[in-house]
């Protein structure tokens, strides 16, 4: 299932696309797409509704983020070898997990604030994983059991906020800097989550082609790695790094971007997102 | 006043301490203290109530987090020239942001679990500020005025996990290792947070003494420079760093926890945690 939720914010509703690629109002099947919807018994009960059923969505509404309950926004580092190059950094060793404010979260679609005194903002498209089941201690032939589905994300990054100190989360976790959706697909309709064309776009540039194939450390690897550091809940997300072609790694010069600019980005299977870069307010 | 929430995990009751420390239920003030309780109008309307007429609660419960709605855990590193130090770590030139994953909150007194594979536990007394009202690119005159008050926070870490990567967030983030409490002190009560001895105990040894009077970057200019990277939400905590005395600093060998050991730790004016180490099942 392709699952979404769509209104203004703070006033989504939950919904599905439907086959014939028609948004389709959930409201009467569950009040939202939270942790218990993510649930396997919670999406079996979704997956029982006749599609052809439900209201048709008219218009083109607002997505926002295509579910509830995200305590915990993991990200890991540098797990394409090629874009860890780019980056001038060592292959690592073990997944680099670093942490994206919960407050960064927005739909596929909202404008990205470049905050005050941004001088270096940048692009990162990866594959999402969204958690569906507790997970603590989980190996990686189970990995997959504790996953509800995937999506697109946008790891949205001020690099020399990131870079300003040792550790990054000042220049990842800003406001809009976390893009999610449209969608929220199910696991069973991705055949091998490693094995996924994802692709990026600035002002109608390509900047990042990968595959999800050439990731240092696989999602099963991830998703028991980190669930021996923390315990992984209904509604979290890891996004699993960006392939190659960031603005940071532009030769001869990097590109960063400007207010106006407009960045397009997807991945097989999971949709597409589109957002215009907009300046803070200047106070 | 003192604010705290008591019960087993998952069905805290909101309570209060009164003037004579007897705690008391709150629960038909409010029905949780959450961050509508955490605004403004909301401490206004419970400071209405007299806890002399309020049912005293007997015995001896455990205590939770002292409020909900979390939403980021944000920490300060190396926010006390005298830990930098002992830490073999540069003054820095402006406050360190890193993230807790708040799956790592737990009350004052719950046990400590040490994760599988941990060989590097270590303490950290810190002074949370909890943030009671929506709070973007802030001044640090009026920083104090989104406060809702202070708390104990324990910045329980795993030095061979932080220390594995370039980023900290792994070794900061496992389960039990932010405990909070046990009260929440509403601001109107500590007159001045830059004056205040902080101390903590490890199996009865002395380890840590301090004073919030020596951080680097004070509670003021910390929320305001937070504020310009992320939207400050009520019920987010700001654990401002630690004064000299972690395990890792100690010399000529460092000290780390160990299964069965209590630590004990407390600000003044904002009371005490004991919390004893216990070991991860081991699967």
């Amino acid at each position: 299932m392709k699952l979404c939720r769509y209104g203004e914010v703070g006033s989504e509703r939950p919904a599905l696309v439907d086959a014939a690629g028609v948004l389709r109002d959930l409201s009467s099947v569950c009040r939202d797409l939270g942790p218990s919807e993510l649930a396997p018994d919670g999406l079996a009960r979704i997956a029982q509704a006749d599609p052809t059923r439900l209201p048709r969505v008219e218009g083109s509404p607002r997505l926002g983020v295509p579910f509830t309950g995200l305590s915990k926004f993991i990200c890991i580092g540098l797990n394409y070898s090629d874009h860890a190059a780019e980056a001038g950094m060592a292959i690592p060793s073990e997944p680099i997990i670093f942490l994206k404010a919960p407050s960064a979260v927005c739909g596929p679609n909202d404008d990205t604030i470049q905050p005050r005194d941004s001088t270096k903002l940048d692009w990162e498209v990866e594959l999402g994983v969204v958690i569906g089941s507790t997970a603590q201690y989980v190996t990686e032939e189970h990995a997959l059991d504790y996953v509800a589905g995937y999506c697109v994300v946008n790891d949205v990054s001020e690099r020399a906020f990131q870079l300003q100190s040792s550790q990054w989360d000042k220049g990842k976790g800003c406001d809009t800097f976390g893009p999610i959706g449209p969608w929220l697909v199910t696991k069973d309709e991705i055949a091998d989550p490693q094995q996924l064309d994802m692709w990026l776009d600035v002002n109608g540039t390509r900047r990042q082609t990968g595959n999800t194939r050439t990731m240092i450390f696989g999602v099963r690897e991830i998703i028991a790695y980190c669930s021996r550091y923390m315990t992984l809940l209904p509604g979290d997300i890891i996004a699993t790094g960006t392939p190659p072609g960031v603005g940071m790694g532009i030769k001869p010069e990097p590109v960063w971007l400007q207010p106006g600019d407009t960045v397009s980005l997807g991945i097989e299977s999971l949709g597409q997102q589109n957002q215009r870069i907009r300046r803070a307010d200047h106070g």
